[in-house]
């Protein structure tokens, strides 16, 4: 398996860095027939797109996607879809002053002592900016399911910001695009613009939790015991920049729960089985219940900070960074299409191997 | 890929049922010349294996392995070792009960709606007893581990149970052994006996957070971006049955952190980089630092409890479901060496994986 | 990927050695719902097992197969199935004398050089007697097949012994299980078995040239451009011990082809297309037309006889090497079950990836 | 795993269409620090471009490759890098006249069965084009391996035109890059001039046998029993368009070889084991002897060919069919550099694969 690659059957192999020529996904293994226009998956790259307001850096990309194979005459063939963003604003010289120093949390050290090489401009594989490829990627992953499984609908949202977070019972999926932050609830979004306003203007950052659903999934996706359903969640979502844990359902909160408390009971419902409540995250054994999927993640704060912090040379020398690129104050807000684009590419795939191994659902209930 | 199998040049592929003859796993590509003898993996599985004290299942498996292939005159030939162990206890009637029936919070429901058949005699494919393969295989990889880079070390602990954290001010590595939940602070170990042994009695259950330290790991191991040494540790412990969450470093609360306090500052040791924290968890941009490796997960309650919970039977009539066999008040104790094991399995992974590639590492520091 | 696994959705790893307590093969992403009985197994590994007849290696061995897993009253239950074989007859004093000494043509010296440590007894992990793995898994891919495409019929014979091929014209396919060569051919079947008499008898061995049809098989199968169901079963018959040469239709003849010799020209019949001809052996562009596929490949002769041959110790003298273990004069013939096995697998593997990528086959002629 | 991807620690992924913008390959795992410049590809795609004789296509094409990541400063950096290549000469127009019509022997008719659409301009994905992108990426492995194993050289030719073979005492390495076809016998290659000359007026075309031969490979690459040298080698060369049979060393011929015949004695040499022969063609039991590998693989003659053939129409009537656009009167030529390119890639994976899983050679001889 290659490690710049995700997923079994629908694999994505996303490659460039953030001041290269250009950055992409390989897609392969997507079905054949689906609809697909540029225009598709412009709409999710504008969702990450930088430079959108105060809250994101001020790096201005187009993000403009081409298609360069796999589709004919609007469809896919069934081919590997080529997807190519072209880098337009990279501005190298911001980066010169850490060409030989190491920013602490970020990958400057660990990639430069496994490779003795690294392209030290904006990040360059390590970059945030590799995500984009994952969110054109996903986009096709979107138009895929759309064709396969359309009661599936995929939905991210933010929702804590450094301490602060929403309020559960102010949950409104309408608001989600209201605001800077996706946030589902407009008082915390309008709690954060000040928080993370003194932020910014402090040349500091903070993290973020993340969390993304994804409703209308049928009963039966996933695998055991390494190719759960969770399993492939965590490891997708554990793989996007600076996220530092996974939660599925209650997450690691379940650890505070008796068995009582946890247990989703089952009734029978018009349409199959319900649950009481959905603890598990719509998995069970790794496999889907046909409940909401639900999965957080939490983003740490940027790296790249105003204030000095100390640090070390190639050469071993003591030092002080500042980092002075244009950054994001809080990634965390735009990871949420980055984390949509991930559900959608594992729960194709899932789709996909589902079909593979068994065709349909085979037990009934009721 | 196989969704049974773990890991890419170490491959772990567990096979077996709670109630069958035997369960095992076929490890694939461990390195030549390793010394390896049935004791050195007994050693760990006696660690997870039931009825040892009243807070685990009253299962008495010998759990003894056998070791099929691979090895010869007591060394490895790097060809696949097939490790086998037979089940000896198990008493299906307990189960007799469940057949028909989906336990609420458990893999039941799912396997039947996606498979039309299911084991059900104690889980089948979906028990905590697959674990004992993945231990018996976290064996081999330490052993491998001891000839390729003896100075790591690696040792899982419990952190919580319930609502009860353990006082990282009394964490004494030296603790761990000498009480029956792993727990590094003897005072908390005496209070989760006195919680768990109500809880048992009452005939329920509850969850817990694992954390797993890995000393000693070379810089250098993990690759972007979806190979990443965090991401195959959360894939890693997501994979373990009743996980809910999985933590790198700081996790979930790295979200509540400012750049500032997130940064692990560096400075030059006489043996290399040196950092002022360990919030990044020893991984950077999903390389390791050379710091501990450290990995948190949650475990959620074992379904199977005493107290009835609502439930529907195969044809979809409402019932109510009470279980019966031997279960564990607290899976997460035993979910402790299982930890170990996936740890042991995904560091070794990555040591060939990073030797493959690239050798040695490239880059020095002064 | 495992270098013992073979396949993508339907994954074989076989593990053991000729002379260990055990062989089997692990096999994950079987459909559920097959039945599956050991006898069912057991019928394949009859065809293949040594000791039939003078022609074969006179080792006794039962080659029972037992189920360990995956099967649940009498059928697969999607989840790993362990098939093991207990090695029974093993002699290994009769191996002594090649301890330290390579056999000219055999794995010996490519084994030591590699791993430093080589289970000599009987071949180890080199010994044909791998071929029993794949001989069971390849009878469960038939019952899986048969659930999915009964039309799907899998044939192997001989075609070739030494300089001796069969006469096309003659060909019947229910000659096939009426000699002990799974010769069409009865007549070339009585002229090899008086051939092979001689070889026998003076301790010598010859190569031959198998013949694998599967027929039924419906188009659409393979995939575009490393995934070609052509590639796949080159892959799968090399794969098999002392295969030296694999094709696919007119093989290697086709280079003496012209264009328009080499057309298969189409019309329409009442059941889909037909073709005049089937140079390409039933592939085109990798994915199959729905005519037979054939597949052709060559069994190197056994390098263990009794002739002396010049070779060198382990260190590095010059020496002479007698085989006297029990050997097969030709083992193409046992290569026959082994060939139908592996375009079991294939075949089977490919109706997975196809239903999971495509569903059906979506364009219609006619 | 993917489909249109090759190699497990080198992967490449080939993407795009015959008349498409672009077409390339993604390459993942390669070592960093390996000296890479666009020169150093294009000097093997300028040998297998379009255009260059009047042996070939009359197609004009630059195949000019951009490097778009994975590259910095002249070195590769261990991420992936992605070559592209843009199509410039697409005559899309010459395609419409098969645009519903199945080529017989071609892909044609298979693809749309399977996927229900496909780009039928130049064959779409199922074009010899697409080897342009293989070729690329064997210029890289060939730069890595320079790096890793210097001593491997790397030298395919044709032995066989039509039924035109070379004479194998006139053999001349030399001669290879002074004729049109890659001939190593120069007197073969006036014969194969005038032959092939004349079938080109005519409108038909020929098949051809292409060898490959890597020197200087150490001993110890392949792996049992799956991902044995060979057998990824015979995957690799029939994953080529209109390859129909692969041989290793005696190829088909073993099967007429006796044990005594077709033993390669050995003998101790000054560096190491030395043999009298290489029938097994520098493999034994799937791993390399230090010898030459030698694989050999058939190329059937174009389909595309002015002489009627009979074929149906999609709406299943009969029809002729006559391909007018710019081909090969023998594609053999062409699958020169394409089989030295996947020599090259598999030699290069298995490297990194042996580094992976053993390190260095353990075992001694003398």
């Amino acid at each position: 398996m290659s490690i710049n690659t995700f997923g079994r059957l629908f694999q994505v192999t996303t490659w460039g860095e953030s001041h290269g020529p250009a950055l992409g996904a390989t897609v392969d293994g997507c079905p054949p027939g689906v609809p697909l226009e540029p225009t598709m998956l412009q709409h999710w790259l504008d969702r990450r797109k930088p430079g959108q307001n105060k809250f994101t850096t001020q790096r201005r990309e187009a993000d403009e996607v081409e298609i360069l194979s796999g589709v004919f005459e609007g469809q896919t063939t069934g081919t590997p879809v080529q997807l190519m963003i072209r880098n337009t604003d990279q501005r190298s010289k911001d980066y010169s002053g850490i060409m030989d120093k190491f920013r602490p949390g970020h990958a400057d050290i660990t990639y430069w002592q496994k490779y003795g090489i690294r392209d030290y401009r904006g990040g360059g594989r390590s970059s945030a900016r590799e995500t984009a490829a994952r969110v054109a990627a996903g986009g096709l992953a979107r138009e895929a399911i759309r064709a396969l499984a359309p009661a599936i609908t995929i939905t991210g949202y933010m929702v804590q910001m450094g301490p602060l977070s929403i309020d559960r019972d102010r949950f409104d999926t309408d608001q989600i695009d209201q605001n800077p932050f996706w946030s589902p609830d407009a008082a915390a979004a309008d709690i954060w613009a000040g928080y993370l306003d003194d932020l910014r203007k402090s040349g500091s950052s903070v993290g973020a939790v993340i969390e993304v659903r994804a409703r209308g999934v049928p009963a039966g996706l996933g695998a055991p015991v390494y190719g759960k359903l969770d399993t492939d969640l965590a490891a997708a979502m554990m793989s996007i920049n600076a996220v530092k844990g996974v939660e599925i359902g209650e997450g690691m909160a379940a650890a505070t729960l008796t068995g009582e408390a946890n247990a989703d009971e089952i009734t029978m419902g018009p349409d199959g089985p319900e649950f009481s409540s959905n603890h598990a995250g719509g998995i069970l054994g790794g496999i889907s219940t046909g409940q909401d999927i639900v999965v957080r993640f939490a983003v740490k704060p940027t790296s790249s900070i105003l204030t000095p912090r100390k640090t070390i040379t190639k050469s071993g020398e003591a030092t002080e960074i500042v980092t002075k690129g244009r950054h994001d104050p809080c990634v965390g807000i735009r990871a949420v299409p980055v984390g949509e684009a991930m559900m959608a590419c594992t729960i194709l795939d899932h789709l996909l191997l589902h079909r593979g191994q068994i065709g349909e659902n085979r037990g009934r209930i009721g």
